[in-house]
């Protein structure tokens, strides 16, 4: 009998119907002799809700403040989540991020996992409870409440797998489980059986939300398997799991797309050294995450440097720059929101030469014009413009022949 | 500079406007220099809400998740409060019943103070900041969170108030403060200056819903001073205060009124010794509280019992009663919920003879009928008719002369 941790979003919660469906799953597992413990995100649009709550009383909340209120969200789920499982005659109990013992550090509204004192968590297991846990929270040292920022509860499910030593963790999301690209866009794309943790942490940076980053890094680090499924039927989802030989047999694992990015091009920049490091410092200290970089080195006095960024934090990023115009000594910044990111991801890159080329040839034949290019070991991105996103993905689908069964199964 | 609790009802932070009337208030006390310690209950409705969401779940919830569930509504109000005052430039921190180390014992949903480690708050005043706690909340042994009961909140702050040493300790409502009778019933009704706790517990037993009764007993019990008064005005409210000489010069401090109640009728109870403590022992068991008894003594070999319910237990005592009525031995048990309990109040009965006879007086020259009587020392209760129940309180809110402005001030 496993030990089973089980994530449900709160897609999977987001009515008392839903959260009964979630109930009857859990009380599965439990009654084939199972050990389950169960973390949650807030119902539905809860957060959401209560993000408006706060708008009515201040245009800038303390983090501080803002944990302690989006983190009852979390706590509602669990309490119904118990209920549900008692009225199917489940022996259950819910319990808080503080209760639990995750020991974060103080840096609210993205706090970092310190520690998770399991105790609580076992003992009730030992009493053949389901454990409910609210996830995406937990304390500082002070046992202030703090929250681990977007996606949190899938870190508190792999971190709680972690720290009980799990056979499995399940994320339990609306969709089937990983696909060769968003199936929205190309309708024969495939679902994965498994997948790496490095190709997933590409494909999410890529795009694909299905999973929170550091989650995946996390489980990655210390060989947690994941499978991520859905809530809404029985079928086996996709695995994300270590790489193992059999795994570099597939050039390209998956296309993702990304239509949340900006391009920013600063013109007439300075061509000496330190410049563009007092650039790209300027803006990480105002907290913007600068994707794809390129620069033109050429002999001229000036030069332009492009870079992306996440859509929402475009105009901070000019305001940012603008500011220190004078002190960099460029002319201008401008900002195109106009673009999509597409990227290819594999670990078989790696030992096969020519993916980036065949990738260029393929856009290249469809008409497509490549504005930039970002490679990584396992990914190459190109940013192309918005309207050629979606025909950039199809394109690229067919041409590495994702849809051939060999290392996916339908 | 003194060191002040004051306790905010749901009422008085029932939407996003109100919050920031309470907050500039707090602002104000805390610009004179004071120390202040903020309780606050669940905004408005969000306690039904919250209840009517599980009812979708279960129908009997388990008390511990009702807790769990509950618990969210005052760390919604504490995080909105604290963002209100940091608006307003005041440093303020929220914390959780739990976080204040507000020890309770297991009995969820009706738990009791056992102890309150203090230090977290105390620490967070010295820092200069408002300290904005959550009502209703605290934990038992293993951190579990615990619920204190109807009106909880107004033990929270009582209790702290004394953990503290508070100088003061302010329940703010939506009323302006302890009226000799409820203005609403009787519009020449006066607004008491002081009224002593021992008065203020049978006016709270005896219907009126100003204060929780253990909150009075408590505050009673370490002579904590109490100041209810409105939210909404700067008004002086009432002072509920340990008694004085002075107090006892008042024969009758108030008028009140509970017409929440029912009568049940046990008929042809045998007549013999134990009977009606088995009857008692069956209903305390099944958690029904008994207010008024008569018994009907007499020599045949069976009698009638007749006792009063909280409206919402008559069904439950009723069915109680039924399942036991072959091992107690009665014929029948009968329900009247069309009753109303009206009683005076006032510690000058103590060292006065005839405010019964008075009382019995008012009521006969007015023609009401007295169903029941019950009397305490300083407490004189009369079932009447609900019909009668309101033309009984002007009588005798009249008859006692109760405008009259030596005891109170408009």
């Amino acid at each position: 009998m496993a030990l089973i941790v089980q994530k449900y979003g709160g897609s999977s919660v987001a009515d008392p119907e839903r959260i009964k469906n979630v109930a009857r799953r859990v009380a599965r597992y439990r009654k084939q002799g199972h050990s389950v413990v169960v973390v949650v995100s807030a119902l539905g649009d809860t957060t959401d809700d209560l993000i408006e709550l706060a708008g009515k009383i201040t245009d800038c909340p303390s983090k501080r403040e803002m944990d302690m209120l989006l983190s009852t969200g979390e706590q509602i789920s669990i309490a119904l989540l118990a209920m549900a499982l008692h009225e199917l005659g489940c022996d259950a109990v819910s319990l808080t991020g503080p209760q639990v013992g995750i020991l974060t550090d103080a840096s609210h509204m993205r706090a970092r996992i310190v520690e998770i004192d399991g105790r609580r968590v076992r003992e009730e297991l030992r009493r053949k409870r389901v454990v409910i846990v609210a996830g995406f929270q937990g304390m500082d040292a002070q046992r202030n409440i703090t929250t681990l920022g977007r996606g949190g509860s899938d870190l508190t499910a792999v971190a709680l797998a972690k720290a009980l030593s799990a056979d499995t963790c399940e994320i339990y999301t609306d969709v089937e489980g990983i696909y060769t690209t968003d199936p929205r866009i190309e309708p024969t794309a495939i679902k994965l059986e498994r997948i790496s943790y490095e190709e997933m942490l590409e494909m999410a940076s890529a795009g694909a939300q299905v999973m929170q980053s550091r989650s995946i890094e996390v489980a990655g680090k210390y060989d947690i398997p994941i499978h991520v499924r859905s809530s809404f039927s029985d079928n086996e989802g996709t695995w994300i799991v270590k790489e193992d030989r059999s795994m570099e047999d597939v050039l390209i694992r998956g296309v993702s797309i990304n239509k949340n990015e900006a391009k920013l091009t600063v013109r007439r920049v300075p061509n000496k050294p330190g410049v563009a490091a007092r650039l790209f410092r300027r803006l990480a200290d105002d907290g913007i995450n600068v994707d794809v970089i390129i620069q033109n080195i050429g002999r001229s006095a000036a030069t332009d440097i492009s870079f992306t960024v996440p859509a929402g934090e475009a105009d901070a990023a000019v305001r940012s720059l603008r500011g220190a115009r004078k002190s960099i000594g460029f002319t201008d910044v401008s900002k195109d929101t106009n673009i999509a990111k597409v990227s290819v991801v594999g670990i078989g890159m790696r030992s096969h030469a020519g993916v980036a080329a065949t990738m260029f040839e393929i856009l290249a034949k469809k008409g497509i014009n490549i504005e930039m290019i970002s490679t990584s070991e396992i990914k190459i991105s190109c940013v192309v413009a918005r309207a050629d996103g979606e025909r950039s993905v199809r394109a690229l689908h067919a041409g590495f022949n994702l849809t051939k069964r060999s290392h996916a199964r339908r």
